[in-house]
């Protein structure tokens, strides 16, 4: 295991991005608080630059690799917010980005990825085939690895939402992150940590992609067996570090079905007219169906990401 | 005609409906505004209550109502966004709202009006068909008719959303607004006589639907003839009123494909991730399709509503 992020961490990646990503802001509805009776906090990370929370962790890894002296690539795989991320965290450094992704990632993701001048190279939507081909990319392109979520860069970076939703809103009970790979996860947790460690965490997963509630029932790393689900960024298994992390500060993993996370989607859309894909709609989802746990709590929401392909 | 709103009317809406209506954020997208080099400024009216900028003229026609005693029944026809905001407005001051809409208005148009209380009787989709439904409902339910345009309580309220964003964003040059109705595009040129009458006002229109336009340009008053067009927020024709208005203020009438429309109301999700509805979108295609006209200047955008049906 590469060495295991701590909460300090966080805090300097926040210190490290600082200008290169934006402070997103915190959204409220009223009319959600009616529906699920918690006060939530949508931490609008869909309003970050590349659409998502991944800049947050590619920008510190680069910066990380900047003090030691860029390479001239980067390479990683990626269902695509990663990718794009990368990507566009590489080219403002000069530095070029190889991409490999499976070949049904979302149009948006792929357009999103060549805009940033990253480099896509497509494999099968599995572990293995993204791993083989991303070996293959390395060491053709000689390029520096920076993988999208089990790295002690990218986590600390990713958790520097969550330090900002809790300086901005006080007093909060409960913060609900989506959990995939758990690089969001873990990095919050971390960033709970610094300041506030009474907070209750609770990640957020698609039943079809559960393999992170069943790891952590189990008590030890479950590959996923099945990814069916319209949440894209949720699709990957957690990583050693993640799981490590997410074991030790994590209160629970709950989980919703496609119905409900398509549901949670569309009203996002609806009620605060905001675009987010799937996989950000997720916590709102669990908030809305696992309502004993939240009702009466003020709740904070990682809106992850708003990179979706409209339908008209 | 009634009597025609002047500049001053829009400050006394302004006072009559403050703490009814949300005052909306004006966003900036750097990724479009590299696209028309033009620097645009949104008045986002999507994330005004009821989901558009229709809720400031049903706001101020209900205050006024409530200065010389309210009656039991409002009612209105209205494609849609008229209808929930004036359902909405209603309601919060006990008054129950008849609203006649299409058949074929948007579902989610038709939920949102029974959301705040409306009641809704529906009829063809066509002017006629509009105006002798209503005036069924007007004589049975003996109530009092809030239009949703031509109306010299509605115009003046539709001008405050160009107030606060012409305080907000000084030196603009331009400013483009929507046209269908005109409710919105004469009460924006009301506004900016108030303080900013060297600000130039364009109306935009979808092509297929531009008896604006072709009124403008004929100097007389001449209805659609047809209102094919995706952008079912302006399928409806200019009224006496407001096509006195904008005849008086208005600098030109610019009008667009649907392919356009589609393109713009696309561009707004996928670049600042919010919910635009395709009448909303009118004046971002309008300033994409006409570059000679906005490059390198200061516009204003009103991004009129963001009620639409995700498909997914």
């Amino acid at each position: 295991m590469k060495n295991l992020p701590v909460p300090e961490d966080v805090l300097k990646a926040e210190n490290r991005i600082r200008g290169h990503i934006s402070v997103t802001p915190v959204l409220t509805s009223n009319g959600l608080d009616n529906i699920c009776g918690s006060e939530l906090f949508f931490k609008c990370e869909n309003l970050q630059k590349t659409g998502s929370f991944k800049f947050r962790g590619a920008s510190n890894a680069l910066q990380m690799l900047q003090e030691e002296g860029l390479p001239k690539s980067v390479a990683t795989h990626s269902s695509g917010n990663h990718g794009a991320a990368l990507a566009r965290a590489a080219s403002e450094r000069g530095v070029n980005a190889q991409i490999v992704m499976p070949f049904n990632a979302p149009e948006v993701k792929q357009q999103a990825v060549q805009a940033y001048g990253g480099i896509i190279t497509h494999c099968d939507s599995n572990l293995e085939a993204r791993e083989s081909t991303l070996k293959d990319v390395l060491e053709k392109q000689e390029a520096e690895e920076v993988p999208p979520y089990n790295d002690p860069r990218i986590i600390p970076g990713q958790g520097t939402a969550a330090l900002e939703l809790c300086r901005e809103i006080k007093d909060l009970d409960l913060v609900v992150a989506p959990v995939g790979g758990g690089g969001l996860l873990s990095g919050t947790a971390l960033a709970l940590q610094t300041e506030w460690p009474h907070i209750r965490l609770i990640g957020a997963e698609p039943l079809n992609a559960d393999d992170a509630k069943r790891s952590f029932e189990a008590g030890k790393l479950i590959p996923a067996t099945r990814t069916d689900t319209v949440a894209d960024g949720l699709r990957t298994s957690l990583g050693d570090l993640t799981f490590a992390l997410i074991q030790k500060y994590v209160e629970t993993i709950l989980t919703v079905t496609e119905k409900q996370i398509l549901s949670a989607t569309r009203l996002i859309w609806q009620r605060m007219k905001m675009v987010v894909e799937p996989s950000g709609a997720v916590p709102l989802a669990v908030v809305l169906n696992h309502q004993e746990v939240f009702r009466g709590k003020k709740v904070g929401v990682i809106l992850s990401g708003g990179n979706f392909d409209p339908v008209f």
